[in-house]
């Protein structure tokens, strides 16, 4: 059994990401297909990119994770397939890969990529606007069926990556931004563990001075704004029981502060 | 191995989809289940048959697609089962069906449909209220494991199908409608690449004309609004990387001319 | 094959619920994974065991069900697991479970629970801000691969359990309350088909009078208010073809009376 997972900006109402299930079960029957996220902001190749950094890591080995935020769908960007260690990525060639090849890099994982250039592996009709179903979900089903990355395509050694923005230090210590905001309102910025270490800290955001760090979001009273890190060891912030980020009125890419006390 | 498709207006938040799926996998514990849509509109039987035909060709033979967009559950209103050439489908008589029959009629597909008669194959309590979980589901699942049509119910021949709107010609070309709006506002038209081949033709809708058909969404500058051929053969409106529909304050039922140059 | 079930207040936007299926397959790559909802309101863990009490009992024995609405999370509240005749729960120990209970004690059924205090069965790393991920992801794979309720944990005697609203009788009937709006906009209220048989009754709900009950949602005009019992007993308000919540500006926890003609 393999598992592939799907991310998209398709939303969830138009069939879009059925259709391509229904593809690749006609060629793989035997997979299991995992949803990550199909409300990724419409042509949000950062955002797309951290949910599957912080997704992948957790899945079997041998999973092939298919993105398609993909603004320019029929035109010369080139389609690929990627391996990051034992995590297979299928998409356009964009940067969407970015964020997990650091991953990588940092762990010197095997990587490697190859651009798809081997239509008899694609359904018969490829739409000019739709290589989710007519190249990606085929692609990734061969995989899954053990077709050889060879057969797939060519092997290439630049594939698009991001310049991401990265935390400065500081006289005290670092300015980040925000990266992400979740469905709860938490607030994710690009500082991390490896750049704080002790909770000895006061954070900065908005107009908003928070002193020290909490241990998990219910450590304070309703309504706290609290600094805290998140699961992949990010620095957050948010709102004990409460929506931070329409709290504080903050957006991706607002600036945050760490000085150390 | 069996697929069962969903597609519903039921939406995300209430668990009545995922009954569902544990009423089929008491049955046929064997199915893949693919979510299709929950996010119909309320009651928009035409939006479901529009997904419907749309996603059922791309299934592997033998898919049997549940739809339960059902404002009269409870009345008189039959529940059917009916195929397609090799896709099934499954839900109640009120028209959901019709544009898969042209599609395959178009084909000259095998068809044939059955009045669900036998409440033996349902669930044991079958309430008013809910004939996804207490027919639907389980006839659905019953197929899938091989239980005949014939004993699901009788044959019937005049299930129900709806009068679609048609693109009529005009002396210049042709007038359609509007007749699906996307996750990321693309304004899907029942003007098709059978009425139009040259790409050499003037869209006119709401306020605005375009001249020629562009390849795909990226074919212009963001901002540009653009016609095209989508991925099932009919023509777009988009705006690259924008929201067409809002942009142009359109919705379904508006009218969308072209002319041929 | 086993069956689990995932019920969160994640949303579906970050790939949280990916990562917990990714994190499920690894240990257990045979089950099958059902989503009930996950757009469970924030925190709303009254919410969470309505549709795990709903949807628990169509599903078939052997099913476990992981319920995560934690505001909790990472403090002193205990991670359990319990089972109400042949499902299953895994959650935090908040009282998502209260429902399901007194669905179980009404019928008898044996219940029990366990405290879930042997991290060798969790993720090697269990951050303090996702149990779902670290805790009980991990501790329903492992359940469904066989492993005994004795190696997860301790008997415990106290689970939490709530205090739920109850139907207060009247001289001429019974005053209850809203418990869940669903996404139609139906109503639903916790007096039931046990309080209720003569359907000659009398319901009243903000500022509207219903005479008698409906049997169906279609059964009576576009536009008009009608009473009915839904699919799990309880008496429901709802508006034809409409939205009966929107209508009447009723919203949770708001009163309902009934009174016998």
């Amino acid at each position: 059994m393999s598992i592939i997972t799907l991310t998209t900006d398709f939303g969830l109402k138009d069939g879009n990401v059925g259709v391509m299930k229904g593809v690749i079960l006609g060629i793989a029957p035997q997979v299991q297909i995992v949803d990550l996220s199909h409300l990724i902001q419409a042509q949000d190749i950062l955002e797309a990119g951290l949910i599957l950094r912080r997704s992948a890591p957790f899945f079997p080995a041998g999973t092939i994770h298919v993105v398609v935020v993909d603004p320019g769908v029929g035109t010369q960007r080139r389609p690929i397939v990627g391996w990051v260690g034992q995590q297979f990525f299928v998409g356009p060639d964009n940067g969407t890969v970015t964020m997990l090849v650091e991953y990588g890099r940092a762990r010197n994982f095997e990587m490697g990529f190859i651009h798809l250039d081997r239509p008899n592996l694609w359904l018969e009709r490829v739409s000019h606007v739709f290589h989710g179903r007519d190249i990606f979900a085929p692609v990734a089903a061969n995989l899954a069926n053990g077709v050889s990355l060879g057969e797939l395509g060519t092997p290439i050694l630049d594939p698009v990556l991001l310049n991401l923005p990265r935390p400065m230090p500081t006289t005290t210590g670092w300015v980040g931004e925000v990266i992400h905001i979740d469905h709860f309102g938490n607030i994710s910025s690009n500082i991390t563990d490896e750049h704080l270490i002790a909770p000895d800290v006061r954070v900065r955001i908005g107009k908003v001075v928070i002193n020290g760090l909490a241990h998990t979001f219910a450590d304070g009273n309703p309504g706290d704004v609290v600094a805290l890190f998140g699961s992949t060891g990010n620095l957050l912030v948010a709102e004990v029981n409460g929506n931070a980020a329409q709290r504080l009125q903050i957006r991706v890419g607002a600036a945050i502060t760490v000085e150390k006390l």
